[in-house]
Protein backbone atom coordinates (compact mmCIF):
# COMPACT_ATOMS: atom_id res chain seq x y z
CA UNK A 1 0.00 0.00 0.00
CA UNK A 2 1.19 3.34 0.13
CA UNK A 3 0.85 6.75 1.66
CA UNK A 4 0.00 8.69 -1.94
CA UNK A 5 -3.84 7.69 -2.19
CA UNK A 6 -4.14 9.02 -5.81
CA UNK A 7 -0.50 6.86 -6.33
CA UNK A 8 -0.46 9.11 -9.80
CA UNK A 9 3.01 8.06 -10.66
CA UNK A 10 2.60 4.97 -10.22
CA UNK A 11 -0.32 4.78 -12.41
CA UNK A 12 1.78 6.51 -14.94
CA UNK A 13 4.49 4.03 -14.94
CA UNK A 14 2.19 0.80 -15.18
CA UNK A 15 0.11 2.79 -18.09
CA UNK A 16 3.41 3.85 -20.16
CA UNK A 17 4.55 -0.14 -19.71
CA UNK A 18 1.31 -1.58 -21.06
CA UNK A 19 1.76 0.70 -24.15
CA UNK A 20 5.59 0.07 -24.55
CA UNK A 21 5.09 -4.13 -24.12
CA UNK A 22 2.02 -3.29 -26.93
CA UNK A 23 4.85 -1.59 -29.28
CA UNK A 24 7.52 -4.57 -29.07
CA UNK A 25 4.72 -7.27 -29.47
CA UNK A 26 2.94 -5.10 -33.01
CA UNK A 27 6.56 -4.84 -33.86
CA UNK A 28 7.44 -8.66 -33.07
CA UNK A 29 3.81 -9.81 -34.86
CA UNK A 30 5.04 -7.74 -37.98
CA UNK A 31 8.24 -9.52 -38.08
CA UNK A 32 6.90 -12.59 -38.50
CA UNK A 33 4.60 -11.74 -40.88
CA UNK A 34 7.58 -10.90 -42.86
CA UNK A 35 9.95 -13.65 -42.31
CA UNK A 36 9.69 -16.33 -44.86
CA UNK A 37 6.32 -18.47 -45.03
CA UNK A 38 6.23 -21.70 -47.58
CA UNK A 39 2.81 -23.23 -48.17
CA UNK A 40 -0.23 -22.27 -49.38
CA UNK A 41 -0.55 -19.14 -47.35
CA UNK A 42 3.02 -17.78 -48.46
CA UNK A 43 0.40 -15.74 -51.07
CA UNK A 44 -0.66 -13.97 -48.91
CA UNK A 45 0.98 -10.47 -48.50
CA UNK A 46 3.18 -10.21 -45.12
CA UNK A 47 0.26 -8.76 -42.81
CA UNK A 48 0.10 -5.59 -40.87
CA UNK A 49 -1.87 -4.27 -37.83
CA UNK A 50 -5.22 -1.58 -38.42
CA UNK A 51 -4.98 0.34 -35.33
CA UNK A 52 -8.11 2.11 -34.00
CA UNK A 53 -7.97 4.80 -31.07
CA UNK A 54 -10.88 3.63 -28.42
CA UNK A 55 -12.48 6.09 -26.01
CA UNK A 56 -14.42 5.77 -22.67
CA UNK A 57 -16.97 8.15 -21.83
CA UNK A 58 -18.65 8.50 -18.48
CA UNK A 59 -22.29 9.56 -18.20
CA UNK A 60 -22.34 13.11 -19.38
CA UNK A 61 -20.12 12.41 -21.86
CA UNK A 62 -16.81 13.07 -19.87
CA UNK A 63 -12.93 11.72 -20.04
CA UNK A 64 -12.70 8.29 -18.85
CA UNK A 65 -9.86 6.98 -20.62
CA UNK A 66 -9.53 4.72 -22.96
CA UNK A 67 -7.11 2.73 -25.61
CA UNK A 68 -5.89 1.47 -28.85
CA UNK A 69 -7.12 -1.38 -30.40
CA UNK A 70 -4.47 -3.19 -32.63
CA UNK A 71 -5.40 -5.53 -35.48
CA UNK A 72 -4.46 -7.89 -38.33
CA UNK A 73 -6.35 -9.62 -40.07
CA UNK A 74 -5.68 -11.97 -42.91
CA UNK A 75 -1.90 -11.50 -42.60
CA UNK A 76 0.33 -14.93 -43.91
CA UNK A 77 1.33 -16.15 -40.21
CA UNK A 78 -1.63 -15.02 -38.27
CA UNK A 79 -5.53 -15.41 -39.75
CA UNK A 80 -6.45 -12.86 -36.90
CA UNK A 81 -4.46 -11.45 -33.84
CA UNK A 82 -5.97 -8.41 -31.89
CA UNK A 83 -4.00 -6.27 -29.33
CA UNK A 84 -6.01 -4.21 -26.92
CA UNK A 85 -4.72 -1.65 -24.09
CA UNK A 86 -6.86 0.66 -22.22
CA UNK A 87 -6.56 3.39 -19.48
CA UNK A 88 -10.17 3.78 -17.70
CA UNK A 89 -11.46 5.25 -14.98
CA UNK A 90 -14.32 6.14 -13.49
CA UNK A 91 -16.82 4.80 -10.56
CA UNK A 92 -18.18 1.16 -10.34
CA UNK A 93 -21.96 0.44 -11.19
CA UNK A 94 -23.30 -0.75 -8.22
CA UNK A 95 -23.27 -4.97 -9.61
CA UNK A 96 -19.62 -4.55 -10.09
CA UNK A 97 -18.95 -2.50 -6.69
CA UNK A 98 -20.38 -5.57 -5.15
CA UNK A 99 -18.66 -7.79 -6.34
CA UNK A 100 -15.43 -6.32 -5.56
CA UNK A 101 -16.51 -5.94 -2.25
CA UNK A 102 -18.10 -9.74 -1.86
CA UNK A 103 -14.14 -10.15 -3.37
CA UNK A 104 -12.91 -8.49 -0.44
CA UNK A 105 -11.12 -5.24 -1.85
CA UNK A 106 -11.03 -2.48 1.19
CA UNK A 107 -13.26 0.62 1.16
CA UNK A 108 -15.36 -0.71 -1.66
CA UNK A 109 -18.48 -0.05 -0.02
CA UNK A 110 -17.71 3.33 0.66
CA UNK A 111 -15.99 4.65 -2.08
CA UNK A 112 -16.88 3.03 -5.83
CA UNK A 113 -14.03 4.69 -7.92
CA UNK A 114 -11.66 2.96 -10.18
CA UNK A 115 -8.75 3.02 -12.38
CA UNK A 116 -8.01 0.33 -14.34
CA UNK A 117 -4.80 -0.52 -17.03
CA UNK A 118 -3.73 -3.20 -19.05
CA UNK A 119 -3.02 -4.99 -22.35
CA UNK A 120 -4.98 -8.32 -23.88
CA UNK A 121 -3.64 -10.02 -26.88
CA UNK A 122 -5.36 -13.33 -28.32
CA UNK A 123 -3.94 -14.55 -31.84
CA UNK A 124 -5.46 -16.70 -33.67
CA UNK A 125 -3.23 -18.73 -36.31
CA UNK A 126 -3.50 -19.54 -40.30
CA UNK A 127 -1.34 -22.65 -39.98
CA UNK A 128 -3.13 -25.18 -37.56
CA UNK A 129 -0.32 -26.47 -36.43
CA UNK A 130 0.67 -23.43 -34.68
CA UNK A 131 -1.28 -22.33 -31.59
CA UNK A 132 -3.38 -19.89 -30.92
CA UNK A 133 -2.49 -17.96 -27.76
CA UNK A 134 -3.93 -15.36 -25.18
CA UNK A 135 -1.80 -13.15 -22.99
CA UNK A 136 -2.90 -10.57 -20.82
CA UNK A 137 -1.71 -8.30 -18.02
CA UNK A 138 -3.07 -5.55 -15.96
CA UNK A 139 -2.86 -3.51 -12.39
CA UNK A 140 -6.50 -2.41 -10.81
CA UNK A 141 -6.43 0.29 -7.79
CA UNK A 142 -9.12 1.46 -5.85
CA UNK A 143 -8.69 4.28 -3.32
CA UNK A 144 -8.40 1.18 -0.71
CA UNK A 145 -5.98 -1.15 -3.03
CA UNK A 146 -4.44 -1.99 -5.53
CA UNK A 147 -3.32 -5.19 -7.20
CA UNK A 148 -2.32 -6.83 -10.54
CA UNK A 149 -3.50 -9.83 -12.35
CA UNK A 150 -3.18 -11.45 -15.76
CA UNK A 151 -1.07 -14.27 -17.38
CA UNK A 152 -1.06 -16.72 -20.67
CA UNK A 153 -2.15 -19.48 -22.57
CA UNK A 154 -1.53 -21.95 -25.31
CA UNK A 155 -4.58 -23.17 -26.98
CA UNK A 156 -3.41 -25.68 -29.91
CA UNK A 157 -5.54 -27.84 -31.92
CA UNK A 158 -2.97 -30.14 -32.69
CA UNK A 159 -0.96 -30.55 -29.44
CA UNK A 160 2.81 -31.29 -29.14
CA UNK A 161 4.38 -31.94 -26.00
CA UNK A 162 7.47 -30.27 -26.42
CA UNK A 163 5.38 -26.87 -27.54
CA UNK A 164 3.81 -27.19 -24.19
CA UNK A 165 6.75 -27.63 -22.24
CA UNK A 166 8.71 -24.63 -24.16
CA UNK A 167 6.20 -22.35 -23.38
CA UNK A 168 5.57 -23.28 -19.69
CA UNK A 169 9.22 -23.17 -19.64
CA UNK A 170 9.42 -19.33 -20.85
CA UNK A 171 6.93 -18.68 -18.03
CA UNK A 172 8.40 -20.38 -15.19
CA UNK A 173 11.84 -18.85 -15.40
CA UNK A 174 10.07 -15.33 -15.22
CA UNK A 175 7.86 -16.33 -12.25
CA UNK A 176 11.07 -18.38 -10.60
CA UNK A 177 12.97 -14.81 -10.92
CA UNK A 178 9.93 -13.81 -8.53
CA UNK A 179 8.71 -15.86 -6.17
CA UNK A 180 9.53 -20.03 -6.30
CA UNK A 181 5.62 -20.65 -5.24
CA UNK A 182 4.70 -18.25 -8.17
CA UNK A 183 4.43 -20.87 -10.81
CA UNK A 184 3.12 -24.12 -9.18
CA UNK A 185 0.50 -21.27 -7.61
CA UNK A 186 0.12 -19.62 -11.12
CA UNK A 187 -0.16 -22.96 -13.07
CA UNK A 188 -2.94 -24.35 -11.23
CA UNK A 189 -4.56 -21.38 -11.65
CA UNK A 190 -5.02 -20.86 -14.86
CA UNK A 191 -5.66 -24.84 -15.28
CA UNK A 192 -8.92 -23.51 -13.10
CA UNK A 193 -9.52 -21.18 -14.71
CA UNK A 194 -8.72 -21.87 -18.36
CA UNK A 195 -11.54 -24.92 -18.22
CA UNK A 196 -14.89 -25.65 -19.89
CA UNK A 197 -16.95 -26.74 -17.32
CA UNK A 198 -20.07 -28.39 -19.88
CA UNK A 199 -16.84 -29.60 -22.12
CA UNK A 200 -15.06 -31.29 -19.31
CA UNK A 201 -11.92 -30.41 -20.76
CA UNK A 202 -9.51 -27.30 -20.54
CA UNK A 203 -9.71 -24.86 -23.27
CA UNK A 204 -6.31 -25.44 -24.12
CA UNK A 205 -2.80 -26.75 -22.81
CA UNK A 206 -2.62 -23.72 -20.32
CA UNK A 207 0.15 -21.44 -18.80
CA UNK A 208 -0.09 -19.12 -15.82
CA UNK A 209 -3.05 -16.86 -14.53
CA UNK A 210 -2.87 -14.76 -11.55
CA UNK A 211 -5.18 -12.26 -9.81
CA UNK A 212 -5.05 -9.65 -7.02
CA UNK A 213 -1.36 -9.70 -6.47
CA UNK A 214 -0.42 -7.40 -4.43
CA UNK A 215 2.89 -8.51 -1.82
CA UNK A 216 2.63 -4.81 -0.30
CA UNK A 217 5.54 -3.67 -2.38
CA UNK A 218 4.15 -2.25 -5.91
CA UNK A 219 7.80 -2.08 -7.91
CA UNK A 220 8.14 -5.97 -7.23
CA UNK A 221 4.49 -6.63 -8.26
CA UNK A 222 4.85 -3.96 -10.78
CA UNK A 223 8.16 -5.85 -12.06
CA UNK A 224 6.70 -9.15 -11.78
CA UNK A 225 4.00 -8.52 -14.25
CA UNK A 226 6.43 -6.77 -16.78
CA UNK A 227 7.88 -9.95 -16.69
CA UNK A 228 5.12 -12.26 -17.54
CA UNK A 229 5.32 -9.41 -20.44
CA UNK A 230 8.45 -10.34 -21.42
CA UNK A 231 8.25 -14.24 -21.04
CA UNK A 232 5.16 -14.23 -23.41
CA UNK A 233 6.99 -13.31 -26.39
CA UNK A 234 9.52 -15.38 -25.08
CA UNK A 235 7.24 -18.67 -24.47
CA UNK A 236 5.35 -17.87 -28.34
CA UNK A 237 7.86 -16.71 -30.94
CA UNK A 238 9.90 -20.02 -30.39
CA UNK A 239 6.72 -22.33 -31.15
CA UNK A 240 5.46 -20.17 -33.98
CA UNK A 241 9.01 -20.06 -35.64
CA UNK A 242 8.99 -23.93 -35.08
CA UNK A 243 5.26 -24.03 -36.68
CA UNK A 244 4.69 -22.04 -39.12
CA UNK A 245 5.79 -23.57 -42.06
CA UNK A 246 4.91 -27.48 -40.85
CA UNK A 247 2.60 -28.78 -43.44
CA UNK A 248 -1.22 -29.72 -42.19
CA UNK A 249 -4.01 -31.18 -44.01
CA UNK A 250 -7.47 -29.96 -45.03
CA UNK A 251 -8.13 -32.12 -41.82
CA UNK A 252 -6.26 -30.58 -39.39
CA UNK A 253 -7.71 -27.05 -41.00
CA UNK A 254 -11.33 -28.54 -39.78
CA UNK A 255 -10.41 -29.78 -36.84
CA UNK A 256 -8.61 -26.03 -35.82
CA UNK A 257 -12.19 -24.48 -37.04
CA UNK A 258 -14.08 -26.82 -34.14
CA UNK A 259 -11.42 -26.02 -31.84
CA UNK A 260 -12.08 -22.34 -31.86
CA UNK A 261 -15.55 -23.17 -31.36
CA UNK A 262 -14.14 -24.44 -27.90
CA UNK A 263 -12.31 -20.97 -27.45
CA UNK A 264 -15.63 -18.77 -28.40
CA UNK A 265 -17.73 -20.92 -26.06
CA UNK A 266 -15.21 -20.34 -23.45
CA UNK A 267 -15.28 -16.32 -23.71
CA UNK A 268 -18.59 -15.81 -24.47
CA UNK A 269 -19.71 -17.94 -21.26
CA UNK A 270 -17.20 -18.08 -18.84
CA UNK A 271 -14.10 -15.77 -19.39
CA UNK A 272 -14.64 -12.61 -16.81
CA UNK A 273 -12.73 -9.90 -19.14
CA UNK A 274 -15.50 -10.60 -21.56
CA UNK A 275 -18.18 -10.46 -18.87
CA UNK A 276 -17.14 -7.15 -17.32
CA UNK A 277 -16.54 -5.74 -20.71
CA UNK A 278 -20.17 -6.62 -22.61
CA UNK A 279 -22.32 -6.19 -18.99
CA UNK A 280 -20.63 -2.32 -18.34
CA UNK A 281 -21.10 -1.28 -21.90
CA UNK A 282 -17.22 -1.13 -23.74
CA UNK A 283 -17.42 -0.95 -27.31
CA UNK A 284 -18.23 -4.53 -28.06
CA UNK A 285 -16.07 -4.97 -31.05
CA UNK A 286 -12.87 -4.41 -28.71
CA UNK A 287 -14.14 -6.92 -26.41
CA UNK A 288 -15.20 -9.56 -28.54
CA UNK A 289 -12.00 -8.99 -30.93
CA UNK A 290 -11.11 -12.18 -29.15
CA UNK A 291 -13.51 -14.28 -31.31
CA UNK A 292 -12.20 -16.38 -33.49
CA UNK A 293 -12.60 -15.26 -37.64
CA UNK A 294 -13.78 -18.61 -38.18
CA UNK A 295 -15.31 -21.01 -36.07
CA UNK A 296 -17.61 -24.37 -36.80
CA UNK A 297 -20.07 -26.25 -34.95
CA UNK A 298 -20.22 -30.05 -36.18
CA UNK B 1 -54.66 -25.78 -11.28
CA UNK B 2 -55.87 -29.67 -10.69
CA UNK B 3 -56.70 -31.61 -8.28
CA UNK B 4 -54.90 -34.70 -9.24
CA UNK B 5 -51.47 -33.62 -7.98
CA UNK B 6 -49.34 -35.49 -10.21
CA UNK B 7 -50.87 -34.36 -13.30
CA UNK B 8 -50.35 -37.48 -14.86
CA UNK B 9 -52.31 -37.65 -17.90
CA UNK B 10 -51.44 -33.92 -19.12
CA UNK B 11 -47.75 -34.58 -18.72
CA UNK B 12 -48.27 -37.92 -20.79
CA UNK B 13 -50.82 -35.91 -23.36
CA UNK B 14 -47.95 -32.49 -23.86
CA UNK B 15 -45.21 -35.38 -24.44
CA UNK B 16 -47.01 -36.49 -26.47
CA UNK B 17 -47.44 -34.25 -28.65
CA UNK B 18 -43.77 -33.13 -28.31
CA UNK B 19 -43.04 -35.82 -29.90
CA UNK B 20 -45.87 -35.89 -32.29
CA UNK B 21 -45.05 -32.25 -33.92
CA UNK B 22 -41.00 -33.44 -34.15
CA UNK B 23 -42.77 -35.85 -36.33
CA UNK B 24 -44.35 -33.53 -38.68
CA UNK B 25 -41.70 -31.02 -38.15
CA UNK B 26 -39.10 -33.58 -39.66
CA UNK B 27 -40.86 -34.99 -42.38
CA UNK B 28 -41.64 -31.46 -43.32
CA UNK B 29 -38.08 -30.69 -43.42
CA UNK B 30 -37.03 -33.65 -45.08
CA UNK B 31 -39.73 -32.98 -47.96
CA UNK B 32 -38.05 -30.00 -48.07
CA UNK B 33 -34.47 -31.87 -48.72
CA UNK B 34 -36.39 -33.42 -51.37
CA UNK B 35 -37.74 -30.81 -53.50
CA UNK B 36 -36.19 -28.95 -56.75
CA UNK B 37 -33.22 -27.11 -55.55
CA UNK B 38 -31.41 -24.89 -58.30
CA UNK B 39 -27.60 -23.75 -57.94
CA UNK B 40 -24.73 -24.55 -55.81
CA UNK B 41 -26.47 -26.41 -53.60
CA UNK B 42 -28.10 -28.69 -56.00
CA UNK B 43 -25.26 -30.47 -55.97
CA UNK B 44 -25.72 -31.14 -52.83
CA UNK B 45 -27.30 -35.00 -51.86
CA UNK B 46 -30.99 -34.31 -50.01
CA UNK B 47 -30.60 -34.29 -46.39
CA UNK B 48 -31.69 -36.62 -43.60
CA UNK B 49 -31.43 -36.45 -39.69
CA UNK B 50 -29.48 -38.28 -37.54
CA UNK B 51 -31.29 -39.22 -34.60
CA UNK B 52 -29.80 -40.25 -31.39
CA UNK B 53 -31.06 -40.62 -28.45
CA UNK B 54 -30.60 -38.71 -25.17
CA UNK B 55 -30.32 -39.97 -21.53
CA UNK B 56 -31.17 -37.88 -18.25
CA UNK B 57 -29.65 -39.71 -15.10
CA UNK B 58 -29.71 -38.98 -11.83
CA UNK B 59 -26.89 -38.49 -9.13
CA UNK B 60 -26.95 -42.53 -8.61
CA UNK B 61 -28.28 -43.11 -12.01
CA UNK B 62 -31.60 -43.61 -11.82
CA UNK B 63 -33.41 -42.86 -15.03
CA UNK B 64 -34.34 -39.28 -15.06
CA UNK B 65 -35.60 -39.66 -18.40
CA UNK B 66 -34.59 -38.03 -21.77
CA UNK B 67 -35.82 -37.79 -25.36
CA UNK B 68 -34.30 -37.63 -28.93
CA UNK B 69 -31.78 -35.39 -30.70
CA UNK B 70 -31.90 -34.96 -34.75
CA UNK B 71 -29.86 -33.53 -36.50
CA UNK B 72 -29.42 -32.58 -40.49
CA UNK B 73 -25.93 -31.59 -41.23
CA UNK B 74 -24.95 -30.44 -44.91
CA UNK B 75 -28.56 -30.58 -46.59
CA UNK B 76 -29.35 -28.91 -49.56
CA UNK B 77 -31.48 -26.67 -48.05
CA UNK B 78 -30.47 -26.75 -44.99
CA UNK B 79 -27.19 -26.14 -43.48
CA UNK B 80 -27.46 -27.41 -40.04
CA UNK B 81 -30.99 -27.88 -38.51
CA UNK B 82 -31.19 -29.68 -35.01
CA UNK B 83 -34.74 -30.86 -33.46
CA UNK B 84 -34.45 -31.94 -29.89
CA UNK B 85 -37.36 -33.30 -27.77
CA UNK B 86 -36.70 -34.24 -24.06
CA UNK B 87 -39.14 -35.25 -21.15
CA UNK B 88 -37.33 -34.75 -18.03
CA UNK B 89 -37.91 -34.98 -14.00
CA UNK B 90 -35.96 -34.84 -11.42
CA UNK B 91 -34.66 -32.27 -8.29
CA UNK B 92 -33.93 -28.83 -9.16
CA UNK B 93 -30.69 -27.92 -7.73
CA UNK B 94 -30.66 -25.00 -4.94
CA UNK B 95 -29.89 -22.15 -7.46
CA UNK B 96 -32.18 -23.16 -10.05
CA UNK B 97 -34.64 -23.91 -6.97
CA UNK B 98 -34.09 -20.10 -5.54
CA UNK B 99 -34.35 -18.96 -9.43
CA UNK B 100 -37.89 -20.28 -9.69
CA UNK B 101 -38.96 -19.32 -5.70
CA UNK B 102 -37.72 -16.00 -7.02
CA UNK B 103 -39.85 -15.83 -10.41
CA UNK B 104 -43.03 -16.75 -7.66
CA UNK B 105 -43.63 -20.73 -7.97
CA UNK B 106 -45.54 -22.07 -5.72
CA UNK B 107 -44.57 -24.03 -3.78
CA UNK B 108 -40.66 -24.14 -4.67
CA UNK B 109 -39.47 -23.46 -1.52
CA UNK B 110 -40.83 -26.53 0.48
CA UNK B 111 -40.82 -28.94 -2.53
CA UNK B 112 -38.11 -28.79 -5.27
CA UNK B 113 -39.09 -31.41 -7.82
CA UNK B 114 -40.01 -30.74 -11.51
CA UNK B 115 -41.39 -32.48 -14.29
CA UNK B 116 -40.40 -30.97 -18.29
CA UNK B 117 -41.23 -31.59 -21.36
CA UNK B 118 -40.80 -29.44 -24.70
CA UNK B 119 -39.12 -29.53 -28.71
CA UNK B 120 -36.68 -26.91 -29.29
CA UNK B 121 -35.21 -26.51 -32.76
CA UNK B 122 -32.73 -23.92 -34.48
CA UNK B 123 -32.29 -24.28 -38.63
CA UNK B 124 -29.13 -22.52 -40.22
CA UNK B 125 -29.97 -22.46 -43.89
CA UNK B 126 -27.42 -23.10 -46.96
CA UNK B 127 -28.85 -20.20 -49.34
CA UNK B 128 -28.03 -16.96 -47.56
CA UNK B 129 -31.39 -15.50 -48.66
CA UNK B 130 -33.22 -18.35 -46.90
CA UNK B 131 -33.51 -17.30 -43.29
CA UNK B 132 -32.49 -19.39 -40.04
CA UNK B 133 -35.37 -19.75 -37.41
CA UNK B 134 -36.22 -20.81 -33.61
CA UNK B 135 -38.80 -22.66 -31.98
CA UNK B 136 -39.15 -23.95 -28.89
CA UNK B 137 -42.09 -25.24 -26.94
CA UNK B 138 -42.25 -26.66 -23.40
CA UNK B 139 -44.59 -27.73 -20.27
CA UNK B 140 -43.49 -27.61 -16.96
CA UNK B 141 -44.12 -28.59 -13.90
CA UNK B 142 -43.51 -28.78 -10.17
CA UNK B 143 -45.64 -29.90 -7.30
CA UNK B 144 -47.16 -26.41 -6.84
CA UNK B 145 -47.47 -25.34 -10.37
CA UNK B 146 -47.43 -25.97 -13.95
CA UNK B 147 -46.79 -23.48 -17.56
CA UNK B 148 -46.67 -23.45 -20.54
CA UNK B 149 -44.29 -21.69 -22.47
CA UNK B 150 -42.54 -21.41 -26.50
CA UNK B 151 -41.92 -18.98 -28.84
CA UNK B 152 -40.38 -18.71 -32.52
CA UNK B 153 -38.73 -16.33 -34.16
CA UNK B 154 -36.77 -15.44 -37.24
CA UNK B 155 -33.36 -14.63 -38.11
CA UNK B 156 -32.74 -13.68 -41.65
CA UNK B 157 -29.32 -12.15 -42.32
CA UNK B 158 -30.79 -10.26 -45.41
CA UNK B 159 -34.02 -8.87 -44.55
CA UNK B 160 -37.08 -9.00 -46.73
CA UNK B 161 -40.23 -7.04 -45.43
CA UNK B 162 -42.64 -9.07 -46.99
CA UNK B 163 -40.60 -12.16 -45.32
CA UNK B 164 -41.08 -10.75 -41.74
CA UNK B 165 -44.80 -9.54 -42.29
CA UNK B 166 -45.81 -13.18 -43.27
CA UNK B 167 -44.09 -15.26 -40.38
CA UNK B 168 -45.08 -12.78 -38.02
CA UNK B 169 -49.03 -13.04 -39.45
CA UNK B 170 -49.38 -16.63 -39.50
CA UNK B 171 -48.32 -16.63 -35.81
CA UNK B 172 -50.57 -14.09 -35.10
CA UNK B 173 -53.19 -15.83 -36.20
CA UNK B 174 -52.28 -19.21 -34.22
CA UNK B 175 -52.38 -16.22 -31.02
CA UNK B 176 -55.57 -14.61 -32.14
CA UNK B 177 -57.73 -17.38 -32.12
CA UNK B 178 -57.11 -18.55 -28.74
CA UNK B 179 -57.00 -14.33 -26.76
CA UNK B 180 -56.53 -11.10 -29.12
CA UNK B 181 -54.22 -10.08 -26.08
CA UNK B 182 -51.64 -12.49 -26.88
CA UNK B 183 -49.78 -11.64 -30.01
CA UNK B 184 -48.87 -8.01 -28.87
CA UNK B 185 -48.00 -9.41 -25.48
CA UNK B 186 -45.77 -12.28 -26.69
CA UNK B 187 -44.54 -10.03 -29.75
CA UNK B 188 -43.35 -7.24 -27.37
CA UNK B 189 -41.63 -10.05 -25.31
CA UNK B 190 -40.10 -11.24 -28.54
CA UNK B 191 -38.34 -7.81 -29.02
CA UNK B 192 -36.98 -8.10 -25.29
CA UNK B 193 -36.23 -11.42 -24.89
CA UNK B 194 -34.86 -12.03 -28.22
CA UNK B 195 -32.11 -8.47 -27.81
CA UNK B 196 -28.90 -8.37 -27.95
CA UNK B 197 -27.69 -5.78 -25.31
CA UNK B 198 -24.29 -5.46 -26.07
CA UNK B 199 -24.51 -5.29 -29.23
CA UNK B 200 -27.76 -2.96 -29.04
CA UNK B 201 -29.40 -4.48 -31.63
CA UNK B 202 -31.88 -7.59 -32.04
CA UNK B 203 -30.72 -10.68 -33.02
CA UNK B 204 -33.63 -11.38 -35.96
CA UNK B 205 -36.72 -9.73 -37.21
CA UNK B 206 -38.70 -11.11 -33.80
CA UNK B 207 -41.61 -13.22 -33.68
CA UNK B 208 -43.77 -14.39 -30.47
CA UNK B 209 -42.00 -15.50 -26.95
CA UNK B 210 -44.19 -16.36 -23.63
CA UNK B 211 -43.16 -18.33 -20.59
CA UNK B 212 -45.31 -19.16 -17.29
CA UNK B 213 -48.45 -19.32 -19.25
CA UNK B 214 -51.55 -20.85 -16.72
CA UNK B 215 -54.75 -19.50 -17.42
CA UNK B 216 -56.20 -21.67 -14.77
CA UNK B 217 -57.31 -23.79 -17.71
CA UNK B 218 -54.66 -26.61 -19.11
CA UNK B 219 -56.63 -27.86 -21.55
CA UNK B 220 -57.01 -24.26 -23.19
CA UNK B 221 -53.33 -23.78 -22.83
CA UNK B 222 -52.24 -27.01 -23.93
CA UNK B 223 -54.31 -26.25 -26.86
CA UNK B 224 -52.59 -22.69 -27.63
CA UNK B 225 -48.89 -24.46 -26.98
CA UNK B 226 -50.36 -26.95 -30.01
CA UNK B 227 -51.19 -24.27 -32.28
CA UNK B 228 -48.07 -22.24 -31.82
CA UNK B 229 -46.26 -25.49 -33.09
CA UNK B 230 -48.68 -25.96 -36.07
CA UNK B 231 -48.05 -22.05 -37.08
CA UNK B 232 -44.54 -22.54 -36.61
CA UNK B 233 -44.56 -24.99 -39.40
CA UNK B 234 -47.11 -22.49 -41.28
CA UNK B 235 -44.75 -19.60 -40.47
CA UNK B 236 -41.82 -21.04 -41.86
CA UNK B 237 -42.59 -23.09 -44.54
CA UNK B 238 -43.68 -20.97 -47.28
CA UNK B 239 -40.59 -18.33 -46.65
CA UNK B 240 -37.91 -21.24 -47.24
CA UNK B 241 -39.88 -22.21 -50.37
CA UNK B 242 -39.87 -18.79 -51.66
CA UNK B 243 -35.85 -17.80 -50.90
CA UNK B 244 -34.35 -21.68 -51.06
CA UNK B 245 -34.00 -21.28 -54.70
CA UNK B 246 -33.00 -17.24 -54.98
CA UNK B 247 -29.64 -16.50 -56.21
CA UNK B 248 -27.03 -15.26 -53.63
CA UNK B 249 -23.10 -13.88 -53.85
CA UNK B 250 -20.49 -14.74 -52.07
CA UNK B 251 -21.06 -11.17 -50.37
CA UNK B 252 -24.03 -12.63 -49.30
CA UNK B 253 -22.27 -15.95 -48.24
CA UNK B 254 -20.12 -13.87 -45.53
CA UNK B 255 -22.78 -11.50 -44.47
CA UNK B 256 -25.01 -14.72 -43.45
CA UNK B 257 -21.37 -16.23 -41.60
CA UNK B 258 -21.14 -12.84 -39.54
CA UNK B 259 -25.13 -12.86 -38.94
CA UNK B 260 -24.58 -16.19 -37.22
CA UNK B 261 -21.91 -14.87 -35.23
CA UNK B 262 -24.27 -12.70 -33.69
CA UNK B 263 -26.26 -15.77 -33.12
CA UNK B 264 -23.32 -17.90 -31.21
CA UNK B 265 -23.22 -14.62 -29.07
CA UNK B 266 -26.96 -14.12 -28.33
CA UNK B 267 -26.93 -18.14 -27.60
CA UNK B 268 -23.79 -18.67 -25.40
CA UNK B 269 -23.96 -15.04 -23.14
CA UNK B 270 -27.94 -14.61 -22.93
CA UNK B 271 -30.31 -17.65 -23.85
CA UNK B 272 -31.89 -18.86 -20.38
CA UNK B 273 -32.31 -22.57 -22.25
CA UNK B 274 -28.58 -22.92 -23.09
CA UNK B 275 -27.50 -21.81 -19.71
CA UNK B 276 -29.77 -23.85 -17.68
CA UNK B 277 -28.63 -26.57 -19.51
CA UNK B 278 -24.79 -26.33 -19.37
CA UNK B 279 -25.58 -25.48 -15.95
CA UNK B 280 -27.03 -28.48 -15.25
CA UNK B 281 -24.77 -30.84 -16.55
CA UNK B 282 -27.17 -31.72 -19.84
CA UNK B 283 -25.08 -32.99 -22.63
CA UNK B 284 -23.47 -30.32 -24.17
CA UNK B 285 -23.76 -31.46 -27.90
CA UNK B 286 -27.28 -31.34 -27.34
CA UNK B 287 -27.56 -27.87 -25.85
CA UNK B 288 -25.24 -26.24 -28.02
CA UNK B 289 -26.39 -28.06 -31.26
CA UNK B 290 -28.24 -24.41 -32.08
CA UNK B 291 -25.19 -23.02 -32.59
CA UNK B 292 -24.36 -22.24 -36.04
CA UNK B 293 -21.83 -24.40 -38.35
CA UNK B 294 -19.76 -21.89 -39.36
CA UNK B 295 -19.71 -18.14 -38.07
CA UNK B 296 -16.99 -15.39 -38.72
CA UNK B 297 -16.00 -12.60 -36.61
CA UNK B 298 -14.38 -10.25 -38.91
Amino acid sequence: MTDQPLFADEKSRASQWFSDLRDQIVAAFEGLEDSQVTGPHAEIPAGRFEVTPTVRTGPEGEDHGGGKMSVMRGGRVFEKVGVNISTVWGTLGERAQKAMAARGVPGMDQDPRFWASGISLVAHMQNPQTPAVHMNTRMFWTPGAWWFGGGADLNPCIEYEDDTAEFHAALQAACDAHDESYYPRFKAWADEYFYIPHRNRARGVGGIFYDDLNTGNWEEDFAFTQDVGRAFLKAFLPVTEKRRNQPWTDADRETQFVHRGLYAEYNLVYDRGTKFGLETGHNPDAVLMSLPPIAKWV
